[in-house]
């Protein structure tokens, strides 16, 4: 089982000393003290609107946003990521969740069609800070770009800076990078997704949130993660969990994504809630087992059955 | 007749501790310390020029700007909102109104055909902080978004930052979120609703207006409202007014939103002011008594056709 | 003939109460005590290039710069609006005048087939609050906003935000209001005129400048002026000069504007430099028997003639 | 011989008084006490890149840009315009020189037909104060813009502030301006430079750079440039000197341009650094004869020869 | 061999009094006390992602990304460029690299026949500063300009800032400026590389990257060079590497570009890390042995094969 003390993280030296062992805490709460990152996905109510919250084949719980509060406070996770109004309004109710705040959101309205994608930074840095310092537990930042869009230079732009300063301020950083726009003909070809990984890196992130690439006659989904996660140095590399799968494939998936592919844990948002509060909440026990105990997928499957229980 | 107190108003976590009480005092004084919001719409003379407050079937005295101000003082409302300017020309006679600055505007002479639509923020939230340090009531600001333009990303980041310093400076924001662009077919479905209704929530907002639902095979225009207002969580979704319709229409529809939409509001403009000021103070009263006591509808009627009164 | 107090100046909310006086002084120093303004229009140079002051039908003494300040030293007139600039280059010879510093400006050269129109604000507010500091008479700003332009919402926010810093600071703010763009098919429709004088309302201005709106089969200019003055309600609506025309007939529009129209003043240009510095200042002197004063038009035209004088 | 004393100076208000005496010394550096400019500029390397500098017709010296202040320490000119960057590089070895830092510059590679000009602001002022602070004789700056570009807005924001500011701090500014762009049929038709010459003034500027209006029917280039002249008030008109043309032409033409057209000063780069340094000081030495001691033609001529020596 | 001492170094004017040691410490140590400069050029993971560390005729190792810093640390290098975040994660290890923070950077995903390159600035100044300050041997900066691009403007005024910034601080800084866009033709003609020399001088940067002029019916390769090498005056100018190459054909351009170009030294990145670390590290010395050194070609080689050691 992945474990690491407060002398093995490496703190990168865009954080200040001042502020060194609050990066350490944050680092260590994230990751649940393994170095490895189990992050909630909470961000869709704006990027994907009521889509994944509403509708045939989703749980009836999932309307109502409490819901994903509930499953970050009853489940096993790392971190709740969420766009900073949502966490304001639900914070006080529930104190012991790790959040990061995504910083950055659009909605899906306007396709690439139309419009390459831009992602509004949604609000300075400020904002954050203050509601860290008024008490919420807030661990990190979150921020998504779409790399290959006409305005990537905004999203670079907006990223790079965010790092700066949430490292300033002791703070994580997960980036999103997603390959997307008219110049982008395969989105989850395994150059490109190994390229976004070290453009994270570049960027200084300390993790980095990528499509699983896809298959090709030459490699594995996984073994071509493992070329990405190389390429993305001291930056981890945690998969998307995408769309609603059956569990046993989607546990399956994200143990060879760890051991095949290299990838230091896992970003999964409407695999969890969209299931009833109970089982979204065993789900997230069977991901936190394999992505920060090590757990075998046929372990971490029982703990989906309600076979076996998981905690840290 | 719903009625909360101090300690029930839901403070989210980006007020700050210093301004807490001035947030609890500026949610309860707009929503008359019910937790529901009766708000008068005054923003249009930019949004809509002259077109709403001359010509036919509107009341003459809706010409003269004032007439907005003598509706807000003799009737019943939460809050009256409109640009910083107007308010500024006249507060200083209408000191017993509360004062919601909307931050934003357009007008109506450019369509989406020629340009997708963006309303630029007006003046900074200092020039707002003034005006309240002058001793204006204002209690709230109200932002307007037009979700799926291609100007959407900007309206996003405007109103983020301003939600979070509203709430640091312990004022309550109210988004008005209307889908509307060449990406958007339907502006009333009623998955986009509740998708704005959503987004709000994600900014942090704590009202967000919006159009009512259209009415499908599936769901009644109230039904589909429950779901808006359940994805809405914890900010409250207020219904707009739409264009002069009969009083008694819209007094029924008006109940239905909040009675089975699960709405806890309302946003009226032209209903209002395009009447005569004794029949305008008389629907703002019928309105109130809905929105604010949980009358039925014939009972409001009554207060509409002057059989009976009704104050707070 | 109209005349007003300390007292009877409405004071907007915006102004703060430090500076409560000094907005008095401007106010009262631009419309000399009226309440209504006669603003003389200096800031065609950068808006028509020399056209306006080289050519047929011209005074020679117009190619010189200076003749503009020597009518508005020896004439009457309530204002002299021009650019900061050109301010600067002669306000030190002129210490009598009241200055309206004209805060944007564009060429005539792009014409709205190639390009909607946007002036820009050619410098902050600092750079006029340090010239007064150093003791020039400045009394007020105004800025131009192309309502209907696809540029319309950067005038529209940097306008907000001029009129709410210059009240802040005392001064006082006239809006030129030109719906203009693709968009406007008849830029001097009686209902976009009376649109034009709401949004200035909106913004908070103090006087608007429009054109006249056109005679139609139902209404003549002045009467349709007589609209959109009430529609600006507090914000007093003077009407633009437009193009050198014979004085009787120009004195009795002015009449009609402001008898039938409501308006409070007038803002002319071409129609007093264009002339001799003889004719020029006494035709300054005509507008103002009748804007400031009163005057039926024959007697203002015996002004002009040279058979009367007119002094405040 | 033209000359003033420091009473004649005409300090626009925009000068602070804290900062009057150094304008003031400003001003009388850079006209050498005459209130004529003889500008040499060396702001090409950038707008035309290395064109000017190497090739046919132009001698091997001007490859290297010390040349350029060798022709500036060793000649006689009122200012060295050239960009911050440049200047940085050699000031150190040429502490005598007056420089006039070229705020803005772009390169010829896109043309007109591709993009309408723009020309950007290169760095805050404060780069500059700071040099001037560190000892670099600094007497003002230099701006270009393109009057009737569709970016005309943008360079006529970034004049107007940089004026303003430059004033409050003691220094001169001279504009460039140029009609160019897709909607300027004629660069050089009288009426537009007339145009240019008062929009600097409505800018506020000491001095404006324009071409030489071309020849027409009604009148020769220096007829027409005395209209510009009048036009342009007290701000100092200097025509720029163009491609490289015969000494005695050129010289002939500079005369005409000050005592027809009444052009106080020149501005002239490739006709002076594409000689060789000996020929290219003598050929200052002609000009400023003219320009700042109003030598006759065949006078100036001698010094250009090497038969008559010039010195201040 | 090439070596200047403290009093050799031409500080330029921008370089404040307070900084001028650290400046001339930087230099030194980036020249390695030669006035010569050795970029290993580290900055195209981002720019190439990729597709330069991975893939066929590639070594294994250069998919790490810790194997750049390994070359630099045991390699003979000037200086190691890279973006912000990329030092920040591996500086701590690596104490002893001088660092040159890459400022800016774009992937090539977007083609010139989408849309016109530009590479945005990552962050501010402050972040790159604030780094030094906790320890991490930054000498300067490095920003690359797309001359003739549609986006040039923006790339000419954040450079010029940042140049003028950095020198204040005691930073060096190198520009990178290719000419790229739809109205560069023929990106290595000798007149742009020259152009581009000078406009690098031009905004006062002390070294510029540039790739060889092509070859022509006139002149060589590093013939051409030569007059670009004069025109960037005090600017030193060193060339890019290209695309790995032959060893010995790669260090016989070099020496050409030096001896006969006139060149400052080179810039290298994919030539060298594409190898093996060993390999890697022999090339550095070779490349630093003709640059710092004045090696022959064959001297120099004899250090690529290991038949000989090379160290400062």
């Amino acid at each position: 089982m992945p474990s690491i003390t407060r002398d093995q993280v490496k703190v990168p030296a865009d954080v200040m000393p001042e502020v060194r062992e609050t990066y350490i805490d944050n680092y260590l709460k994230a990751t649940r003290n393994t170095g490895r990152l189990m992050l909630f996905a909470c961000d869709q109510k704006m990027e994907h609107l009521n889509g994944d919250f509403y509708g045939e084949g989703i749980d009836p719980s999932d309307n109502d946003p409490e819901h994903l509060f509930q499953i970050g406070q009853e489940g096993v996770i790392g971190v709740l990521a969420g766009q900073r109004g949502l966490i304001a309004r639900y914070a006080p109710d529930y104190p012991e969740i790790n959040f990061l705040v995504k910083m950055n959101s659009k909605t899906n309205l306007v396709k690439t069609a139309q419009d390459d994608p831009y992602s509004p930074q949604l609000h300075d840095l400020e904002a954050v800070l203050a509601m860290r310092e008024a008490g919420v537990n807030i661990v990190g930042l979150g921020y998504t770009i779409y790399l290959g869009s006409e305005y990537e230079s905004t999203m670079l732009a907006e990223a790079g800076e965010l790092i700066a300063q949430a490292h300033a301020n002791g703070l994580i950083v997960v980036l999103w990078i997603y390959p997307r726009g008219k110049a982008v003909a395969d989105e989850k070809a395994p150059a490109l997704i190994a390229g976004a990984a070290g453009a994270a890196l570049c960027l200084g992130a300390d993790f980095v949130k990528v499509n699983p690439p896809k298959d090709t006659e030459e490699a594995t989904s996984a073994q071509s993660l493992a070329i990405a996660s190389q390429a993305a140095g001291r930056t981890g590399l945690v998969c998307a969990g995408g769309s609603k799968a059956d569990a046993k494939e989607f546990l399956s998936n994200l143990y060879d994504q760890i051991h095949v592919g290299g990838a230091c844990g896992n970003a999964t948002g409407r695999n969890i809630h969209m299931r009833s509060l109970e089982e979204a909440v065993r789900l997230t026990k069977a991901i936190s087992a394999i992505t920060l105990a090590d757990y075998e997928v046929d372990d971490a499957l029982a703990v989906y059955n309600g076979e076996a229980d998981f905690a840290l």
